[in-house]
């Protein structure tokens, strides 16, 4: 049995169980723990080192999935084979996605720009607890059975209330689909637009999405992103389809990563396309129009749709909490008769007591006020942020303010890419390459290296200690 | 405004919601309620009826879902146009899956003999509370936070270990992927198998299931069933695959509707089979293995795999409750590889809090407890309807005991099973019919038509009365 002498450091900045995972990581990768040598049981390990017992299995989680270690079933945790590392790659390029991505990459960071990172401080715990006690406590039983697979109608008819007001968006709650995350919600959709599907995708766009529109096998076209958003016009110029789908995949509140809001202009062209052919669709992602810190909100797309052309999916991991696993989709007429005839056996992949207790969150105005702090919170991180870089701006062009939770910094000293992520991650700074969303497939013409900056999950003196490193990495 | 006449039976069978559901749907039905017309909202009928606002929401949330009314935000309830009722039939075509499948057809059955509802009075909601209140109790921010996309690893170790004890299943957490139902398994399946697959069913077999791969597109094939299961001989004459996977769909433990268990002569064929091509796998799903009450449980199939051939799935939705969307496949080591290289961007269906509280309720005791009960309980409802089932040993051919949550009648004097289903609904009892179930394309040879009969989600003096009804109507 190997000891560990792991010294664990309240004051560091990474929680004790990413301490041990690290430190054990590191003796796998240097040999100290050999192949197939078993590790303290966590009980053992917890004891020995003052922490929780939960927090010994967090990090020996960490290795197991990570594939450093494996866990024989009432015998214990061993360290794997070498070719038990082989997800490692893959692991290390996992969609940050909010969850400590310098963790996931097993490289250790000061300060993490990431763009999916969001901020939890500000979470009303105690309102969420209360309202799961009392959902729990009223005689519920009801909501331990099935419910219906679009999801329940009282929060159908509360989230369709809410994006009526908060979005203009026009529809009924028997026209809400109510699913775990949005990439569930994408792969019925797929059930629903059927096999023979292209879809176009602004470029740069979000990756994610992107990877999971090629995992369904669909081709992909790709029309360029200006100031004012995709170049609707260029759709006019597909090939036209034959008796296939083609669904343009577009975020015209708040384009990722660009930022860029679509024009009035484009949007029509948008709809107009859509209404020529009847097997053509928009699918509006509105993942964070919720936080918008200038200038009047912008309306959706589907709430200017007469024809039934959109398709409209958002998400409250992002206003909420990511552990919140709750999507929404709201579909035009003909896709909804598509559900109800050739989709109807999908069973609902939300617990209806998760439903009840969002459902609670939002008429118990505690949803609104709590998107007014986030907006408040996020305003003041970005603000911060864009102040911070004025030094900046003689060497890089800043974009991609007034919304979301990024910005973008054009650097214009012919630098590459990656030489000025480098630079930054031997400052100790992780910040994101905009040539990561670039998913055309056709060679872009080359612009000015751009890289991302998120706020989201850094406090106020993180980000501007980062934006402190960052000047001497780049200036 | 219309005004309701709504007479509520505290005494009837139906709870109130339903009342008002079918009550409202007759006036419409009958043009008494006519296209465009305004109904009370919720509050006013809720005042006016003396019931809670969550009946009438529930009972309006129904009509709506089923397009008999239309919710128009901030206006309230108004009657569909006719062509709104389109997916009635649909509808009525909805799987029961345990939720009040009568209502969901539209029809009041006295007594419904489901084989998919499920008993949820013996349910420890007390203990269920308990721990969720406990669980966000506790300093868990970070349960709040993004998690593994194959599920937090202490559940998955949970699980392992219980599928290990309970299952024989051989398998170590990192194997393991929780997601949010069967439906989506089958889905993230679908994107690690590739599109090239054909599936071999049972036939007759889980017709959900049967469905859903349909919707994928894949061809299937299906092979008979017989008393000691699937005849995996025919498996050797079936085509061979180029480079295509093929998959065999059983369910050996406990095949549904037949309930047969298959021998273990067929399991080895079944591994010999799958183990003669590189692209070929078995999707085992245990889907009611717990509920098994007489004889020495079956162990599963995947616990006699060598090859790293099976695909392992099961569910705590019918072992704890339907609304805890709770399901887990475990992967062999090939396909794993597959999911952290090429499908690592989908991210987990569950809400971490909610694998967190399903982890203690396992951890605790609770899980194991409660199955103890509901199978002393289901097997005092199997024998008390195998019992009361004496008579009609001379009419019918009773099979399918020993395990789950339904038997089989085979009739004796070649009436059809539609005859006997009408006979029953005319006495208001529902049962269901085997040849539902059928899904070969290939012409079966006729055999005696027989009928399901459910009992998990009946008390047992509605058994014992439901049975004295279909006496009557036919012996």
């Amino acid at each position: 049995m190997y000891d560990l002498a792991i010294e664990l450091r309240p004051e560091d900045e990474r929680c004790l169980y990413q301490q041990i995972y690290e430190y054990i990581r590191q003796e796998i990768r240097e040999g100290k723990l050999l192949q197939g040598e078993r590790l303290p049981s966590t009980r053992s390990l917890a004891q020995y080192l003052q922490v929780s017992r939960s927090t010994a299995e967090l990090a020996y989680g960490q290795l197991v999935s990570e594939g450093y270690l494996e866990a024989r079933p009432c015998r214990g945790y061993f360290v794997c084979p070498i070719e038990g590392l082989f997800d490692l790659k893959a692991e290390g390029e996992r969609e940050p996605g909010g969850a400590e991505p310098a963790r996931k990459r097993g490289e250790s960071f000061r300060y993490d720009f990431s763009p999916f990172a969001i901020d939890m401080s500000a979470f009303p715990f105690g309102v969420w607890k209360r309202i799961t006690r009392e959902t729990l406590s009223q005689d519920n039983s009801r909501l331990f059975s099935q419910g219906d697979a679009q999801g329940d109608w009282e929060l159908r008819a509360t989230v369709s209330r809410y994006l009526h007001s908060s979005r203009g968006v026009n529809c009924t709650p028997d026209q809400i689909l109510v699913g775990a995350g949005n990439d569930y919600l994408l792969m019925l959709l797929e059930k629903l637009l059927g096999s023979r599907v292209r879809i176009v995708m602004e470029s740069p766009t979000y990756k994610r999405a992107y990877q999971i529109f090629q995992s369904f096998g669909y081709p992909i076209t790709t029309v360029e992103v200006d100031r004012q958003g995709m170049k609707a016009g260029e759709l006019f110029r597909l090939a036209g389809e034959r008796d296939g789908v083609t669904a343009v995949y577009v975020m015209p509140s708040h384009q990722y990563p660009t930022g860029a809001v679509m024009s009035i202009g484009r949007r029509m062209e948008l709809l107009k396309w859509a209404s020529q052919g009847e097997n053509r669709y928009l699918i509006e992602d509105d993942y964070d129009s919720e936080f918008r810190y200038r200038g009047k909100p912008i309306p959706s797309l589907q709430g200017a749709d007469k024809g039934g052309k959109v398709i409209y999916i958002g998400t409250f991991s992002k206003a909420i909490a990511p552990a919140i696993r709750v999507s929404y989709m709201v579909l035009p007429s003909s896709l909804l008769r598509r559900l109800r005839e050739e989709c109807y056996f999908y069973s609902s992949t939300v617990s209806r007591i998760d439903q009840r207790i969002l459902d609670e969150f939002i008429r118990g105005g505690y949803f609104e006020r709590h998107l007014n702090k986030m907006r408040k919170l996020y305003r003041g991180k970005h603000d911060l942020l864009l102040e911070s870089l004025g030094p900046f701006r003689g060497d890089f062009e800043i974009s991609g303010e007034n919304a979301g939770l990024h910005l973008l910094l054009a650097d214009r000293r012919g630098r590459s890419q990656q030489e000025l992520l480098t630079l930054a991650k031997e400052r100790g700074v992780r910040v994101y390459g905009m040539s990561d969303n670039v998913v055309a497939r056709e060679p872009q013409k080359r612009g000015p290296a751009t890289v991302i900056l998120g706020y989201g999950g850094l406090r106020e003196e993180e980000i501007a200690a980062g934006v402190e490193r960052l000047k001497k990495a780049w200036l």
